[in-house]
C-alpha cells in the first residue's frame, strides 16, 4: 500500500511532505539540530569463492552484467555524472533495461544532464519509475510538469553520500562509467579517450551497492593504477566501444565571463576577501567553474601575488586557472572534487599537488567532520536570494526545476560563504522577499556581492567590522533590492503552482528543507 | 553466563572449539566451501555537528582521548604493528587504561611483538582480559602456558580485515599510531621520525570501529597529504613526543641469508620458477623479507635479466632488492602491503611505481575477490610441513605458540605456492607426518624446496609435467623426509599438551582450522 504524504511546516517555515516515495521523512530542524540515529548501511558479505580466481570479471556486454546482477522490477540503479553532458552510459543502462522488459526502476544518478533526455521515453513507458538525483534541463522540466510517477528527490553531493551511507537509499545495482579500468574492476578517470579526472561521485555506490558494474572504453591489464574505484567492490566489468563524447565531457578550456557587470562583481568579491582579512598566508578558498567564479579566482590570484600571500589549499573543480596557481606556487595543494577542463585533467595526471577528494571527505555531514567546514571562503552562485539571505539554486522565479544542488549546500559550511550574483537577470530580480525554493538557510550565507553593492549578513558582525573603513560599497540587502525593483518595475511575479509536490529538497543531514510544486 | 566450548572435528580432521570467547564458531569446512551469511558490520552514524568545525580534533593527551571515547570495562581496543618491534603506542594505551582503573579489555592488535611484553603485567593485573591477534615471542609463550584468561585467536592479515568487516570482532576503540598526521586525523607513514611506509593494517579499524584515535609524533597542518588513513573516520588526535624507536621500526637494511644451505634453497626456488615456465613476461611474484626469500628474489632477478623478462608487478613488503627491480625496470609496479627497510620507505615516498595495498585489496577473502589469487608465484616460510603438504607457521614442533600468521594464509591462494625451507632446524626435522598446528591446508601448497630436493604436490600434475626433463632435483616428499630422519635419528618428539585450548587458529573465511593446546 502506498503511503500518502501530508505536509508539515519545518524549521524554516516551509511546508514539506512527511513521506517521500513511501519513506518517512524528518522535516528540516535547523542547522546542526538534527542528530541521525542508528547505524550505517551494511552491504551483503561476499565471498571470493564466488569470483574468478584469475581476477577477470569481464563479461561480454552490459546486458549480461545486468542480468548477472539480477536486475528486476522495482530496483534502484545508480549512475554518475563524471562524464557530464557527454555521458553515454546512463542511456545504455535503461535501453538495456527496456530490452529486458524490466519496469519501475528508480534511477539514482549523481546528476542527470540534457544528454539523458531520452530517458524521458523510459519514464513514459514505465521502465523508469522516477529519478532521485539532480535533474538538469529537460528532465527537471519533466519533473516540474508533474509527469514523473514518483517524487523527485534532490540532494547535495554530500547529501547523496549521506543518504547511501545511512541506508536512506539502498542501491541494488551501481553502474560506474570508467575512463580506464582493469579486468578486476580497479578504475580511474585519468587516462583513456574519456578521461575526466576523478570518479568520486561513485564512491558511495561502490562501497554500499549490492552489485557494482564498471563500464569502460579503455580496458588495461591489472593493475589499473592509480585506482579511484577499488576493484574489490566490483562484481562485473564491461568493455564498450565508447562511454562518452570527449567534446562534451570536459571543456577544452573554461570560459571567463566577458560581461562588464560580472567582472565588476568578481572583482568586488576578490576585494572583499582581501579587505576582510581572509586572504592571508595559509588561507584556503573554493570557487566553481562558472564565468564569474573563474574571474574571481583570477582577480584574487593577482591580489595574492601583489601581497605575497600563498594559500595552503584551494578546493577544486580544477580548471586551468587553479592549475596555474598550483604551478606558480600560489597554493600548496588543490583539493579536487572534479575537473572542469583538459588542463585540469592533464595536471591531475602529472602533479602530485592535486589531492583527490570525494563527497565523503569533503561534504558528508553525517560523518566525523568534513573538509567543507575548514575552507576559509567559498564563492558560489544562486538563482535567487531573499532578504533573510536564504538562497535558491534549483528553481528559477518561474518555479521550473532546472538545476541540481551539487556541492552547493555542503560548501555553505565554509567559514565565509559569498554569493556573487547579478541583482537581476533578464529583467527578473534575483533579490526577492522570499525565495521560490529554499535550498540554503540564510544563517549560513554571509555575503551577497552584486554589481550594485555588497550586502553582509547582519549576523556576521565580525565581517561588517572587518571591512568597515574600506572603500567597498557595503549596503543593506533591502536597499539593493529596492534599487533593482525600481529599475525592473517591481518584484518578480510569483508562479502559480498546482498542489502536487513533484520534488523534495533534502538538507545535508537527510531532513527535508523544502519541496517543489507542480507547474500549472 | 559464559558459554563453554566443545571440541568438534573439522574438514581437515582437527578438533576445534565450537565456542571461542563466548562466540559460536564455524569449524573449517574446506577451501572455498564456507559461504558467509548476512551483512557487513555497520558502525554508528556520526554527525559533523558533534565535531569541531575548524577540523581540529587534537586533544591534550591519550588519556583525554580514551576518556572522551568512553573507554570502559570489557571493551575491545585495537592497535597495529606498523612500527613493529619499535612500537611505543600499544603500551601507552594499556598503561593509561591501568591508570584509569579499567579492567577486562580485549586487546586486538594486528600483531604484537616482544616490545609489548609489559602488557603481560596488564594481563596479570586484569586490565587486559585476553589478546586476539598475532602474538610473537613472549606474549605467545604466555598464551601457550595457559595464563591468559580468554582464548587467543590468530587470524591472517586478510582474516583480521574479514573478522572486523563481518562483525565477528567489534572494535570499540581503535588507536592508530601514525608517523604523520594533521589535526583532522588524516595520516600517513611516509614522513616523520617514525616513518614506516604504510598504515594498511589499520584500515578496517578506521572504517568499522566506533571510535578512532590517531596518535602521532609528527603533527602537520591540514591537509596531511597523501593520506593513508582518512581523517573522516577519526574522532580524536593526540600528539606525543615519540610513537616508536626508529631503529626498531624498519631495518636499516634487510639481510640476505649467508647460510650456504639457505642460498642453495633460494637458488633452487628461483630455478624452479624459471623451469616451470612461471617466469615469463608480465608475470608476478611475492616474496617476503626473510633471508631466504630475499636471496630468492636476487637469484630470480638475475635470471629475469638473463632471459630479458619483465614482471607486471611484484607484491611487497618493499625491500631494497625489490626497489632495485623497480628502478631497473624489471617490474612495472610494486604492490606494497608494508615496508621492511629504509630504502623501501624512501622509494615509496618518491616513486609512483609503488602501489599502496591493504589487507582489504590484497587479502580479504570475504570480498569480491582479492589480489592474492592473481599472483603467479609466492614464496613463503613454514615451521613444519607434513607429507600431505599441510603446513604450520604459528607453533614449533615443541608446541609453543611463537609466531603470527601474517599474510601467509592469504598468499596460499596464489597460482603457485612454494615453501623454501630447510629440511631440519637444530636437528629437528621440519618435514613431519602431521604438523603440530595446521595453519595452511595441503591442497593450497604446491611445492616444497629443501636443500635435499624439491617436492611437488602430487595434485599439481601440471607443475610435475612442466619441470620434467629439467635438472631440478625433484623427489617425493616422503623420500626427503626419510633422509632427514636418518640423519637426525627419527621424527621429532610430539609435545605433550594439556587439555585446555589456549588459542584458536582461524582460516581466511572466519572458520576455525585448528587450535593450540596448553603446554604441560
Amino acid at each position: 500500500m502506498k503511503r500518502e504524504y501530508e505536509l508539515v511546516e519545518n524549521a524554516v517555515g516551509r511546508l514539506v511532505p512527511t513521506v517521500v516515495n513511501g519513506k518517512e521523512q524528518v522535516p528540516y530542524m535547523g542547522v546542526a539540530k538534527h542528530r541521525p540515529e542508528g547505524r550505517k548501511a551494511a552491504p551483503p558479505i561476499a565471498s571470493a569463492a564466488d569470483y574468478p580466481a584469475d581476477g577477470d570479471k569481464v563479461v561480454k556486454d552490459l546486458r549480461t552484467a545486468l542480468e548477472a546482477a539480477g536486475l528486476k522490477d522495482g530496483m534502484t540503479v545508480s549512475t554518475h555524472h563524471h562524464l557530464r553532458n557527454g555521458d553515454f552510459v546512463a542511456n545504455m543502462v535503461f535501453d538495456v533495461a527496456a530490452e529486458m522488459g524490466v519496469k519501475d526502476l528508480m534511477w539514482f544518478p549523481s546528476a542527470s544532464f540534457p544528454c539523458h533526455a531520452r530517458n524521458i521515453e523510459h519514464m513514459d513507458s514505465g521502465v523508469i519509475h522516477h529519478i532521485e538525483g539532480s535533474m538538469n534541463g529537460p528532465l527537471g522540466r519533466y519533473c516540474s510538469e508533474g509527469r514523473m510517477r514518483g517524487m523527485g528527490v534532490l540532494r547535495s553531493h554530500g547529501g547523496r553520500y549521506q543518504a547511501v551511507q545511512d541506508g536512506e537509499v539502498h542501491i541494488d545495482i551501481a553502474v560506474i562509467a570508467a575512463p580506464t579500468a582493469d579486468p578486476f574492476g580497479n578504475a580511474n578517470a585519468l587516462e583513456g579517450p574519456s578521461a575526466c579526472g576523478l570518479l568520486g561521485f561513485a564512491l558511495a555506490d561502490s562501497q554500499y551497492a549490492d552489485k557494482v558494474i564498471v563500464v569502460t572504453d579503455n580496458l588495461v591489464p591489472f593493475p589499473c593504477v592509480p585506482w579511484q574505484i577499488q576493484g574489490n567492490y566490483v562484481d562485473y566489468v564491461v568493455a564498450v566501444e565508447s562511454i562518452g563524447d570527449p567534446e562534451k565531457i570536459v571543456s577544452g578550456t573554461t570560459q571567463i565571463t566577458r560581461s562588464p557587470d560580472r567582472q565588476l562583481i568578481a572583482e568586488l568579491t576578490a576585494r572583499f576577501v582581501r579587505e576582510a582579512g581572509i586572504m592571508r598566508d595559509g588561507f584556503s578558498f573554493q570557487a566553481g567553474a562558472g564565468g564569474t567564479a573563474l574571474a574571481f579566482a583570477i582577480y584574487l590570484k593577482e591580489m595574492m601575488k601583489e601581497a605575497g600571500v600563498k594559500a595552503r589549499f584551494v578546493r577544486g573543480g580544477s580548471t586551468q586557472y587553479l592549475v596555474e596557481m598550483l604551478e606558480e606556487g600560489l597554493t600548496d595543494y588543490i583539493l579536487d572534487g572534479q575537473t572542469f577542463d583538459l588542463e585540469g585533467v592533464r595536471s591531475m595526471r602529472e602533479n602530485p599537488g592535486h589531492v583527490w577528494t570525494s563527497p565523503f571527505t569533503s561534504y558528508n555531514y553525517n560523518g566525523k567532520g568534513f573538509f567543507g567546514t575548514m575552507v576559509d571562503v567559498v564563492v558560489l552562485g544562486a538563482t535567487e536570494v531573499d532578504v533573510d539571505f536564504n538562497a535558491n539554486v534549483v528553481t528559477h522565479s518561474d518555479g521550473v526545476l532546472l538545476h541540481g544542488i551539487g556541492g552547493w549546500q555542503n560548501c555553505l559550511f565554509s567559514k565565509c560563504t559569498i554569493l556573487p550574483i547579478p541583482s537581476f537577470r533578464d529583467r527578473i530580480p534575483v533579490l526577492v522577499d522570499e525565495v521560490t525554493t529554499l535550498v540554503g538557510p540564510g544563517e549560513l550565507i554571509d555575503v551577497i556581492v552584486t554589481e550594485r553593492g555588497i550586502a553582509i549578513n547582519p549576523a556576521r558582525r565580525d565581517l561588517l567590522d572587518a571591512v568597515r573603513g574600506s572603500d567597498l560599497p557595503v549596503r543593506p540587502i533591502q536597499d539593493i533590492k529596492a534599487d533593482v525593483e525600481k529599475i525592473v518595475g517591481g518584484p518578480p511575479a510569483r508562479p502559480e503552482f498546482g498542489d502536487k509536490v513533484v520534488a523534495a529538497i533534502k538538507w545535508v543531514d537527510g531532513t527535508v528543507i523544502d519541496c517543489v510544486r507542480q507547474l500549472p
